[in-house]
């Protein structure tokens, strides 16, 4: 009978580890989520960090994995709103909305509500302005992710334990007419001990009650634009997990807000540093899980992909070049401010000043050793040097042409296409580690990700 | 005890169910592979067929899906022949080789080899030429793709049970060094019964012996294409299970080959319906699984990823238009053969002549309706008027110049883009239902479906 008994008791542990309907509650849940990640961004970063550093994506060997769709109520092609919405409250809705159903009337409830009712402490974390999107759609219910100022105040009054990352963008709109004062002396009236630099940060501990940590003006920089005392996301993580651990467990919401950035750019070189950056805050709670493996459960999701991003150039055939992506030491961004800053030094600006802003940023070499392979062959200096007087004549309107010809010049040669600046519909993966992690497996829906964690975290 | 024992049992059939390492055979086994299709061609198709027949894709509602990674002993970016070497075999090649080891010294064992072995009997269906890398990868021993004549010659002398599709391409190469007589001969003489049209096809039954069904000259048509009388890669599953079904049970694999040919092209219509009719395929097969579900594994994969499709397109942003992509009637091939039958026919052939063949096979209007989403606008137009004069000056050297330009302007009215007419190194993702159908499951390597396979076939 005892035998008996413990068979039962061993049928029952292997069930849970069967993926079935059944989720059991879990003490810690992290959610990661790479803004525009999908399978070409963690792929192509993985061939990059292996090429260059001879290591591969902590993500990519999560155990459990998940290929996910996206699409929103209404379209095939999602926003992060929407796709915010669906990971956060497990429900569709309609592009642009923040917490709120497609017609826009109905409030939804997120797995973050859900973790701090159970009692869970709550911690939102981004590495771009805190009330964007996807963090957004963790604590706000409004019609329009444009209306940030609100979602400030969702912020606050969600009342959630930690928030870190970037700024929150117009937290001052006085001509907002539901402005009742910024939302960083809101917050600060709430009890928030508010922090807007590493001193701050680095004096918080589990003391410090409930946080509000800004790390930057704006979104944290970009990791390959990085200056030393900069915060870092995994800063951020850690912070997290000092912040929250409790005998009750924790909910933890990471995002990588910037990788989608600079696939809209299609700024290949800056997506590779912001995704190795975003597996780093992944390595946080991948260690911890490690100490907890029992009461842990780690997932790592994309809300979309962005940028058509493909594995392979008409230019390159079956030929692969992506570690010479590492030769970009700047982000697209800093690129185009340096130009700009020429323009401002210089009113009469000439190709051959701008030159050596392109090899010192992209590499790029203008050099007749054809067997250089970042040599820039003469169509390819004639469009840059068009895209560059186009700039010269009209800066207001055609300001971005030169950085996107020296993008797509670049890009090729390291072998790597884009299609669009928007985002696709293409499905991302999610990944799972730890308690209840086989359930993340086969092909699922964003919105089932919402469903499965609100039942781990009740 | 008697209850323990029961409980023992239902153990040991969880275990079964959980994926572990310990595979158990499968009377028959099933292996579809879509060549060049990749997730984007999988989501696609899915989206198309809902939005123009209310209806997905079977392979896309299978319950087990891997991410499945795809490159090849030398590329990040594999070819057909180092990736069916990969799924057939279990181990990585050079890029070209067909069943043999990166140094071209060692003959691998294929999976088809090992069911041959193990009693059961084997069928290999394509719907390109028999000789064509992916299936050759499964009889096949050879040092290079390009030797399809030795591979004709491999086909005959592995002795298979069942082979159909396309035709041995270079049947009768006299001029090969290594002739010894038209491979459709050696066959006969081997015990083949050997057809070539559908008359034969519809007379083969469980007692025709060995069977060599060559269903078209060439490849079989395109799906967009087909003509009454035609024979399917659907009929040519049907017909393997006919003659492969014993009591020893069989592995089949069905290749559909001509995905990967108009991804090469970027054809995006005929892709869509050449994914349509590679599901019908399996389709066939998940009805027989259906009846034996205890008896059967059915998996579905796809060798690497063609044309860097994506699902999105700079020119429509967040709206996906691919419904339109039905508006095409014949694939690119055929257009092109319409438009050089009208220059072999006339010799001043002008553009005006061209525009009703653009229309009547892509749907393009030239008018000045704008509201009509399929109206070119007039930088198309000039687009396509300065391809087609190219072509008209230099036909042999342009002759391309006006399909690429229809494409283009046709995909992107449909919201699709393509960065390359080459392979892309996007991971695929391969489908399973069936007994030790959950082995497939999390991030898996195209070897991994050999050995998986190699255990459930021994």
């Amino acid at each position: 009978m005892k035998k008996l008994l413990h068979c039962i008791v061993f049928l029952f542990a292997l069930s849970l580890g069967l993926g079935a309907a059944e989720i059991q509650p879990v003490k810690y849940v992290f959610l990661f989520i790479g803004d525009g990640m999908s399978i070409p961004q963690r792929m192509s970063a993985d061939e990059y960090l292996a090429r260059t550093e001879n290591r591969t994506l902590q993500m990519n060997k999560m155990p459990c994995q998940a290929i996910t769709t996206t699409r929103s109520a209404t379209e095939f092609i999602t926003d992060s709103a929407a796709a915010g919405t669906a990971i956060a409250c497990g429900e569709k809705t309609k592009n642009g909305r923040i917490g709120m159903d497609t017609d826009g009337k109905r409030k939804l409830e997120s797995i973050a509500d859900v973790a701090k009712k159970s009692g869970r402490k709550v911690g939102i974390v981004t590495s771009v302005t805190l009330n964007h999107a996807t963090p957004a759609a963790f604590y706000g219910k409004r019609q329009s992710r444009g209306m940030s100022y609100e979602l400030g105040l969702d912020l606050v009054s969600a009342g959630f334990d930690y928030y870190g990352g970037g700024e929150i963008s117009r937290h001052d709109d006085t001509k907002n007419k539901a402005y009742i004062g910024d939302i960083y002396d809101l917050a600060a009236k709430a009890g928030y001990t508010v922090t807007h630099d590493r001193a701050g940060f680095e004096k918080l501990n589990a003391s410090s009650g409930k946080v509000l940590a800004i790390g930057a003006k704006g979104a944290l920089p970009y990791a390959i634009d990085r200056k030393e005392g900069d915060l870092t996301l995994a800063e951020f993580t850690a912070k997290g997990i000092e912040l929250l651990d409790n005998p009750k467990g924790f909910f933890l919401m990471v995002e990588g807000g910037k990788i989608d950035w600079m696939c809209h750019a299609n700024d290949a070189a800056t997506v590779m540093q912001e995704m190795i950056d975003f597996d780093q805050a992944i390595s946080v709670a991948l260690a911890f899980a490690e100490k907890y493996p029992e009461d842990t459960l780690v997932v790592v999701t994309g809300d979309h992909e962005t940028g058509g991003l493909t594995l392979g150039f008409a230019g390159t055939g079956y030929k692969t070049h992506i570690e010479l992506l590492a030769k970009q030491t700047c982000s697209s961004d800093v690129f185009h401010d340096k130009v700009k800053a020429l323009f401002k030094q210089n009113e009469k600006v000439t190709f051959d000043m701008v030159k050596p802003v392109i090899t010192e940023s992209f590499g790029l070499q203008f050099t007749d050793d054809r067997k250089n392979p970042m040599r820039v062959k003469s169509a390819e200096e004639k469009e840059l040097q068009e895209a560059f007087e186009s700039m010269a004549q009209d800066q207001k309107k055609n300001g971005k042409k030169l950085v996107l010809a020296a993008l797509k010049i670049f890009n090729g040669k390291a072998s790597v296409g884009w299609t669009t600046g928007a985002h696709t519909a293409l499905p991302v993966n999610t990944s799972a580690i730890g308690k209840n992690a086989r359930t993340f497996s086969g092909m699922i829906d964003n919105t089932d990700i919402a469903k499965k964690l609100k039942e781990a975290a009740r």
